[in-house]
């Protein structure tokens, strides 16, 4: 049979980043290629009580349909954090949850785009979001980033050229990949272009727990007084990855109908989870967690700069990231990237190669991305003396 | 600010079932309404028990980070049953989990339809795939389905009237709402049209498993010799509804597609719940536990339609099906059915408009669906008496 394809699904590619995942099951390979939370950041013995107390007390509720929006409990405690923490006030806005933060990107994308439509992102972004637009049949339109966010003429250009223009996607937050944040008076003229160009920003925060460094920055949402922004949080960074629960909290009339697109994608959320999460935050202290983690990183992320600092030559520059799980490193172009990944591959080191995050993914790059949260001590020193050796062999 | 809503979005609306299902807050109403699976066919001991293994065992696997094609273990159970039980062959196909059976057919449509293309359906159909086509962008076209399945003549013809039909989405088994079953003689038929015609059949199996009288007839896949046939499946009626487990089974080079739909859309499914589902299979009696369940929607049928022989007046009519959830009553034409549900609303019996299945869903409808698995004997006995004298009060 000859199979039609969609257009949209035709010419794209599986994550590079998952698929270096896949590789990875040779576990001689140093990887800092994912974006993995840190295993021992997951409270185990916790979860593992209250599930059995779940079990025990409402097994019909936990296995049983549930309702799209969320289990109602959970959707008041992401609330109320949501409000308390990150000063994101809840009046004419809707909060559901979502299986993981993967899925409201892709859902606000389908229920504001048509095909043709444009998402305009900073250029480098992630890629899951990257994809999830092209999923939809949209194009991804990249603006330049600098160190403290995006290029602020080039996004007003973008956003005059593009009347297409339906979504706005940043990560204000420890970006991903580049690491860096967006300055408060970027965060306030982006809301300003947004509104004037009638385009809705989608802020995705998935590391903005993850703070180890620096001064906090408010979110855009705190600081969103149109109803323009639809902020998307997870809890994989801060409980369990592989659990998949993220939440949306946006304008009302906008994630009403996110909430029948999520409806016909997978009906709800794992109903056992979502309890599982609630009497966690109800019955464990989730602040006290999160600073562990968050120690746990600054720790992970100062031993892989120290290691940097002392091995690799000055020719290669990289990020001092406050927060989050990457190091973004760009190398001299006197270095081919391309033979550079493939030397560190042959030292057993995996890195994603920077061209994956690129809006346009045949356009070069000399950068790659380093994750400092999975790999354990012994292998972020060992691994960078590597990758300082394939840099120095290249010279 | 103005919100610009796709078109594909705009117009469509909640499930009807599940907002009913939100509204059965209300514990005096006894509802027909659910497709639940009964509460006591969870093997509630078992999953406790086996969850506090995963917690001891595996934890770092069960709460990072999987790929996105499903835990390995799982899709080899999936594919083992698959061929041993349904007699589907694996070579040239390809298995992969997703988060329900509803998941897959959202995916199916995604990778094969642009905005624009049809989805043939049986008329009436399940309202979660009418949706899930519905939020493509595609148009939704029903053909009118007989005692053993769907009118092949029509079928043909409307596969001859629409150039941009991709897919064709049949529930075989215990049709939903319909609870019919194809002939096999349809099932060869239809085969035989989709290949002359290049249309993908999705066929939806959710309660192939839950067969209580009858002989089987094999699924359509299992005749397949073309690979035109994407085959989905789910635990929600066998383990439980609210862990969202169903898989995907059809030609490699569709499936590779859907994964990649799939990545962009939650990752992965819940991992550990994956992981459970495993070592339910591996160290539980899955057979005895369905034959269990045969048993007590058995018991549950045959007293709602013992009821039903007594109470209902005869120009009521209703089937006797052989398996899965629901039976379907047709009322007659001197009834008018909105003023009916309205009436069963009053005496607090939820039961599904038949229109809420209508491809259509301005067409009217003499119709409305029961469900037996999820109400108690009690509720069963008292609710259908509301329901026949709500028909006798209107004749």
């Amino acid at each position: 049979m000859q199979y039609r394809i969609s257009k949209k699904m035709q010419n794209l590619k599986p994550s590079a980043i998952r698929e270096i995942f896949k590789a990875l099951s040779d576990p001689t390979i140093i990887s800092f290629a994912a974006g993995n939370p840190a295993p021992e950041s997951f409270p185990v013995d916790d979860l593992a009580r209250l599930s059995a107390k779940i079990f025990a007390e409402e097994p019909s509720v936990a296995l049983q349909y549930g309702i799209t929006e969320g289990y109602p409990a959970l959707r008041e405690d992401v609330k109320a954090r949501l409000s308390s923490r990150f000063n994101i006030k809840q009046d004419g806005q809707m909060t559901i949850i979502t299986s993981g933060g993967q899925q409201g990107i892709e859902l606000l994308c389908k229920t504001m785009c048509d095909e043709g439509d444009t998402v305009i992102c900073e250029n480098p972004s992630f890629i899951g979001a990257l994809n999830a637009f092209r999923s939809c049949g949209c194009e991804t339109v990249g603006v330049p980033l600098g160190d403290d966010g995006i290029d602020l003429d080039k996004l007003e250009a973008t956003m005059k050229a593009c009347p297409r223009a339906k979504i706005l996607y940043l990560i204000p937050t420890f970006q991903n990949p580049a690491g860096t944040c967006m300055s408060l008076e970027k965060r306030k003229a982006v809301l300003a272009l947004a509104k004037k160009y009638n385009i809705i920003i989608l802020e995705d925060n998935p590391y903005g727990e993850l703070r180890f460094a620096g001064e906090e920055i408010p979110t855009i949402k705190s600081l969103d007084t149109d109803d323009m922004v639809v902020y998307s949080g997870s809890y994989s960074k801060v409980l369990s990855a592989g659990m998949r629960i993220g939440f949306i909290c946006g304008p009302e009339e906008v994630v009403t109908k996110m909430v029948v697109a999520k409806q016909v994608e997978d009906v709800h959320t794992n109903q056992f989870f979502q309890m599982l999460c609630h009497r966690y935050i109800a019955e464990c202290d989730i602040d006290k967690h999160i600073e562990g983690i968050r120690a746990l990183y600054r720790r992970k992320c100062n031993l892989m700069l120290s290691e940097l600092d002392k091995n690799m030559p000055d020719c290669v520059k990289y990020t001092r990231p406050e927060g989050g799980l990457f190091l973004w490193c760009t190398l001299p172009d006197n270095i081919d990237q391309g033979a550079f990944i493939k030397k560190a591959m042959e030292k057993k080191v995996a890195v994603v190669p920077g061209q994956a995050f690129n809006c346009d993914t045949s356009a070069p790059s000399q950068c790659f991305r380093l994750n400092y949260s999975t790999p354990s001590d012994e292998q972020i020193i060992t691994g960078v003396g590597y990758l300082a050796d394939a840099v120095r062999s290249m010279l």
